[in-house]
């Protein structure tokens, strides 16, 4: 059968892992797919890697563009990163009636609602199951595994990078900042990590799984992010003692009056299967109204497992190309007439439990003076350690676990409890989840 | 746009929550497959039930032969289970021009492959997403979401019945038939509780995942089964002194010369995630050449989780049935001129480590007559505990774990060291995976 043909945009690290694996397993893969899937033509401005990495099995070029608009290719790889020429190159493709696969989340969290817009209009696929998550495929699993569900929340370790510090962290008493030197000395994390640490790239995948969960648009612009750089290592270790891991998790939530979309470093009960989700891995949990929680573990990153992912979506557009729109798994999960304009709510609508800990004076009436306030806020505690001063000092630390509460009522009880003469400095705050 | 029509064989548990899920999730899930799916006729000798569980929302009747040559209808949905009159059904359905929809794996594993090929002829789909780990859309993941990868092997607690006795056995200190009535008591376990602690359940979905992970026939008479009914509380004990947990795993492997299937006890040390999969869950550990290890977890069982993965199913059917065949995923993942009638191997040849527990006379010499024997084999040891005898006893107990030799060396082995004067009865054999 007639091999199909693709152009491949970027031949870094995905681009390199896809290349591989697509040549190593050729055989297999053509057994599964039906017909052969070929590289034909691979553009990146370093035509010298990319000769390296092909090694002669591809026609070379340093202009994309030519790519996006070569009547030859059949599905165009964008493997190049960013919204800049990326989002070009997609739209070109797109306009030029190329299908499309993708592993870049930013583009689809900011650009996703034009990009499959234009997709529909010119009948054309867009496959994204490297976006989010690497290797696990978490997009099928949601768009199509739980087709039956209405999903009420996911929650997901979807940073390898934070997951590898948080595990440094609580592993070996680490500060983040010696951790982070770790991670980035062991090729965990870049030389600049702000999109890993501070929860960006997180909040990218947990935009996209939000909108095929709900059949909603991508509102990345209404996601509270919240990173690891300033967690404390103090709070790992408190957590530890109240029987907790802290994670930095993307989590979506319907509610009533709409969907809660945020990312944080979230305390979560140390007997869950993703509290023990260690080092530069990813999981995902959903909770479906029918299956319950279902968990999907792997590699969240490398060459060859987001190049597992590339390929999976190459098979399945192989298979589709020529079939009817109407065929097809819907971008978003949901029909294109069926996605709904529910709001992201703000963070101060958000409801979940807390971690708070203080600094206060150890005397008489100052736990007192923090309960009344919680109470009169209808905050009721789950629990608390109040340690003894230690010898020469007369400041102690209160750690407390409250129920569930609205985000705004919590933070006017945390405002209170920090004009409390006995109370020093600021109220660390952390939020819950018990995940079930 | 016109409704799909399916005709429900049996309306039992699956049967309800599918009935259940598929009402209450209506608008979502035709928000997703884009036309609403109905089941138009129920086919159930208990006619009163069908009428309860329905609520008159579909036609009732006791044939369900005249379902499956009913021309309104598209999907035939085979929930009575058994060879029986399942299999006489799904074939008459087939013939018909019906897609199926099924989640009877022992039909599948036995079956499956007279039912592939007439399913080929007649160019219909035949889906069974829920004959595997129940909610857990393991078989779409295996068979799409990681079609780039050589998969090396797989491993599953894909029966929940025994890992729920199992985990009671572990908790509470229980015996096997302690915790079989306790299973039983809570609905966990049947009256005749045989095809699942013996592992024949087990071994089903293990057929039916290493067919579509290797792209071979289902060959379930040349698997090797073997149950949890003759485990013993002590090596439960034994191996989590040794930081390993006991499950009952369905494992498929593939080497050079053919491929293991094979369910049975097994040892897997207690940091592994799957390790930590309690009750009545399910969980899939998947190897991929490429994607390296995924794991998949949930509810392996149950009305509303089984349910689930049949209207996935159906939802995927939906999408494709007036597409052509060639657009299709493929029933074993593989194109079926591309199935490769690979051996399974031996019991006997199959590689992995090993759990010995011996009975021994407390004297010197004995352990290195032991020792000698396994040395003598080329069995390395990993871990010995030889316990002290207990005040009043001569006798004692010697737990080791060996190194990976082929079973047939192992078994040879044991025999010598059972005709030691000094060793009493037989010696516990357990298998062991590192999973790694």
């Amino acid at each position: 059968m007639k091999p199909i043909n693709v152009g491949l945009l970027g031949i870094g690290t995905v681009g390199g892992g896809t290349f591989t694996v697509l040549k190593r397993n050729a055989e297999e893969i053509t057994r599964r797919a039906g017909r052969p899937i070929c590289i034909t033509v691979v553009a990146d401005k370093n035509l010298e890697l990319a000769r390296k990495v092909t090694g002669g099995d591809a026609r070379l070029t340093d202009d994309a563009f030519a790519v996006v608009s070569d009547p030859e290719i059949d599905i165009v790889v964008e493997l190049i990163g960013g919204c800049g020429v990326a989002r070009e190159l997609v739209l070109q493709a797109i306009e030029n009636g190329k299908h499309v696969v993708t592993a870049n989340k930013a583009l689809l969290a900011m650009h996703g609602n034009e990009i499959f817009v234009a997709a529909q209009k010119k009948g054309v696929m867009v496959a994204f199951e490297a976006a989010v998550a690497g290797g696990i495929p978490i997009i099928k699993a949601l768009r199509e595994g739980l087709t039956a569900n209405r999903i009420e929340w996911l929650a997901g370790i979807i940073n390898g990078t934070t997951n590898f510090i948080l595990s440094e962290m609580r592993d070996k008493g680490l500060s983040f900042a010696d951790a982070l030197q770790d991670a980035q000395a062991l090729g965990y994390a870049e030389a600049d990590p702000t999109f890993d640490v501070e929860g960006v790239d997180a909040a990218h995948k947990a935009t996209i799984m939000s909108a095929i969960a709900f059949g909603i648009p991508m509102q990345f612009d209404k996601a509270y992010v919240e990173g690891i750089s300033k967690l404390d290592a103090v709070d790992i270790r408190y957590a530890e003692q109240l029987g907790y891991r802290i994670k930095l998790l993307g989590i979506a939530r319907r509610r009533e009056q709409g969907v809660e979309l945020r990312v944080h470093p979230t305390l979560i009960p140390e007997r869950r299967l993703i509290a023990n989700v260690e080092g530069a891995m990813n999981a995902v949990l959903v909770q479906g109204d029918a299956v319950g929680a279902t968990l999907y573990y792997g590699k969240g990153a490398g060459a060859e497992p987001t190049g597992s992912a590339v390929i999976a979506d190459l098979v399945d557009v192989t298979r589709l190309h020529t079939s009817d729109p109407e065929h097809r798994v819907p971008h978003l999960a949901f029909q294109p007439n069926q996605v709904r304009d529910v709001p992201v709510l703000s963070i101060d609508e958000v409801i979940t439990s807390y971690y708070l800990r203080m600094r206060v004076e150890d005397k008489p009436g100052v736990l007192a003076d923090i309960t009344r306030i919680l109470a009169d806020s209808s905050i009721s505690i789950e629990a608390l350690i109040q340690k003894e001063a230690a010898a020469g000092e007369s400041d102690t630390d209160i750690i407390m676990l409250t129920h569930r509460t609205v985000e705004r009522n919590a933070n006017a009880a945390i405002a209170k409890i920090e004009v409390l003469e006995s109370v020093q400095g600021k109220v660390t705050k952390l939020r819950v989840e018990s995940l079930s």
